[in-house]
């Protein structure tokens, strides 16, 4: 074995960083038997010195993160602050400066990605970002080495823990949205701003860099459709139940049935409870991917927490030191398809339409013509009267978004329909 | 892009080999674009040359196997014939002609990997085997490469889909074992001669391998403990559901609890409802990984079959191209730890046994009494009497299993013991 260690960056010492550098420390013997060579914490670059920071040299705490990282003897940054700035400029200085770089930063690789690749490849280093997407759960290294002899045309996952609590929670205890998320922010599930997990941007940064890798295009956070899950209601999980179903909050790329362009989108949707998503409590996560030759695969465990994303982090890094080791790069960037990302309103689903309706004769007889006008052929429809209203509820054969759109629309017009009470795509059949 | 091909002999040409052959040409231009050179098929060797092959160029088949990889111009060879000769001979020539090797062959890396990864590590070659476990499953990267910066402590797994299919078919219809094995064998999924998967030979094969790359240890096929499932009845399915359990036929490895040695063991076992891998149903297979900072993972997908095998061997084809386009070689062995195995008395888990006893007063206390003696406490007893004849239910807390047999072995000497029905372990709480 080398004896001369190879060395590491710490930027950003919070949840996750302060894992990794516990893990550095405790299993220093095993990484560097896995490695061939020792791995030695260079440096940790905080915002708050002063922090009482347990098990952690305190000269190696700085808050020059760019000198940190400009050092030159640098071997690997691992970049744990988060956000765009000055994550992406340190990022880019560390390979200037020789070193490469493992990344747990799901909003900047799924901004500003092609970016860093390019930055990587200009200086010959590898970019690992693990961690990312799902956690602990390997993902990225399974779609980017395992499936490369492969042709993946769907990933469908859970990426985001927080709204997986709470939809389960809805599920099992009949709780509203706000009861369920009032449950796990008080068990530290949800942040205090709930905003970036409840409306889905946290998992459409995930879509985006899940796609780009199953289909080997480039998807740019704003190719990704994005519906929160807030407007998800009891009634739906009702609804959803006398179907066989549940909701949950899906992120999902799809191939085109053409294989010409890909689509990526993020929303809640009803799903069969045999479905194995169907199945992933609490806050765990699970990516489900459908590959020509493979088949069917599911890859589950936790999305979050500290120790878990620093185990991602540091297989990552186990990885790059290896290369390094060999004088050579991993995987980059693999974006030859260049497909093109098509809009939400070609992607082809079906969905669950609840109606309140004028309890009269012809009413649906009205909806159906309606249906049929637009394209959209009804798979089954369900009829409730009280009172002189009634309800509606719809479940239609797969449909191009855009038809849906046009349908309901239409429906609005009609004086019997009183009102839409809900659209929900259906997955996953 | 390199334009000179890279080379790859194919060794084996049945059910998974054609499927290879079948992927590289249709998917030729993927290939290239992921390794950064084409991939060319530069030779087929079989063992009946006059078979009609569609698809494969005659010219490529051979018969002479070792000419093939002989010929020094080859990059890649791929083993796909199975059984341990010719198939070790011919890796290792391969090694020595400068090749590196792909093999799905779970039987030979199971009782001789130790010489493929020395032979590999002498020549400076690659040695890959996604394949040999859990066919499609992307498990050995995972384990190798995502899970390298983290301690692994359990992998738990159905890792045979034929024995699972049987099993699914006992519980979800009420079957006997010969009548799910007879609907195995008429759909394809058992073959004529089922020893290999109803004995657990097969997934002990892929134990065996599994416990040496999680614990960076050293395990032969003769290290495993291997208990065959055609003893499980209809009545085992019965007494499980009444603890809201399945029966699975599970693949366990374990670090002991003072992390000072391992174990490996297949046998059937039953699990909760509750547990992910309960619902892993007809021929899937799944694999549950608990490590100390990832926590618990799963990884699900189809076993076996031509197609999803060829996935997984065409994505060791991809990286060992990459590997050889580096001049670099992928991690080899990694058999540090040097951890004894344990054998199956110190394995520690629950047992669930059903005893035919004398339906008289004090049966349960004499019961009792051994167990105690035996230093195995027991969780719950349920006792269900019938003219004259009774049945105990016991059901024990963790106990090592040496200890079980004991308690076994003097219960069967009580007269009030009429016999042991069945003993059956309790895993996955
Ligand atoms: N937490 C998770 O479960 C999880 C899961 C997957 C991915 N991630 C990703 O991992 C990254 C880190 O997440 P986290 O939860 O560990 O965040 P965190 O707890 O907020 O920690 C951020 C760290 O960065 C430091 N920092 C902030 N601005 C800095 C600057 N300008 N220069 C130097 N250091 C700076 C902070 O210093 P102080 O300690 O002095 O405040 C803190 O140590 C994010 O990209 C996140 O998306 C997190
Ligand atoms: N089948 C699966 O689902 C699966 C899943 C995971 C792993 N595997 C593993 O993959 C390997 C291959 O399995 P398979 O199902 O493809 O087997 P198979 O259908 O029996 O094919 C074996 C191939 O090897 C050829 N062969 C046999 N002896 C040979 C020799 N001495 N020289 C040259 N060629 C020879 C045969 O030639 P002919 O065509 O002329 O008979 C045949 O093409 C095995 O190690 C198996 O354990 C299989």
């Amino acid at each position: 074995m080398r004896t001369r260690p190879l060395k590491v960056a710490l930027l950003g010492c919070g949840v996750v960083g302060s894992e990794v550098a516990r893990i550095m420390t405790t299993h220093a013997d095993d990484l560097a038997a896995r490695i061939g060579a020792p791995v030695e914490l260079a440096g940790v670059a905080v915002r708050r010195p002063d922090k009482v920071r347990g098990g952690i040299d305190p000269s190696l705490i700085t808050t020059d993160a760019t000198a940190l990282v400009k050092r030159g003897d640098i071997d690997v940054v691992v970049e744990v602050i988060g956000g765009i700035e000055p994550a992406r400029a340190l990022i880019t200085t560390a390979f200037e400066h020789g070193a490469s770089v493992v990344s747990a930063n799901k909003a900047l690789l799924a901004q500003d990605g092609a970016t860093l690749y390019a930055a990587a490849e200009r200086h010959g280093q590898d970019l690992y970002y693990e961690a990312a997407v799902a956690g602990a759960i390997p993902l990225i290294r399974p779609l980017r080495e395992s499936l490369a002899g492969d042709k993946i045309n769907r990933v469908m996952g859970i990426v985001n823990g927080t709204t997986n609590f709470i939809l389960d929670k809805m599920d099992s205890t009949g709780a509203g949205y706000q009861e369920a998320l009032d449950e796990a922010t008080a068990l530290g599930y949800a942040e205090a701003d709930p905003t970036a997990d409840v409306e889905g941007f946290d998992a459409a940064a995930k879509a985006a860099i899940l796609a780009g890798i199953a289909f080997h295009t480039r998807v740019r956070l704003d190719d990704v459709y994005r519906e929160g899950m807030t407007e998800v209601t009891a009634a739906d999980f009702a609804s959803a139940r006398q179907m066989g179903c549940t909701i949950k909050l899906l992120a999902i790329c799809e191939r085109a049935a053409d294989g010409e362009s890909v689509t990526a989108r993020v929303h809640p949707a009803m799903i069969p409870l045999s479905h194995p998503l169907a199945s992933v409590r609490e806050a765990y996560n699970a990516v489900f991917v459908e590959a020509e030759a493979a088949g069917r695969l599911m890859f589950y465990g936790p999305g979050a927490g500290g120790s878990p994303t620093a185990s991602a982090v540091l297989g990552d890094v186990v990885a790059v030191c290896r290369n390094r080791l060999n004088e050579a790069t991993g995987p980059g960037e693999s974006a030859y398809t260049q497909l093109p990302v098509s809009p939400m309103g070609d992607v082809v689903t079906r969905y669950h339409i609840s109606l309140d309706v004028a309890d009269k004769p012809g009413v649906l007889a009205q909806v159906a013509t309606v249906f049929a006008e637009h394209g959209v052929s009804i798979d089954t429809v369900r009829q409730q009267g009280k009172d002189g209203e009634a309800s509606l509820v719809v479940v239609t054969h797969r449909a191009a978004d855009a038809a849906l759109s046009g349908t309901v629309e239409a429906l609005r017009k009609l004086d019997t329909v009183r009102g839409v009470a809900s659209i929900m795509r259906v997955e996953g059949e």
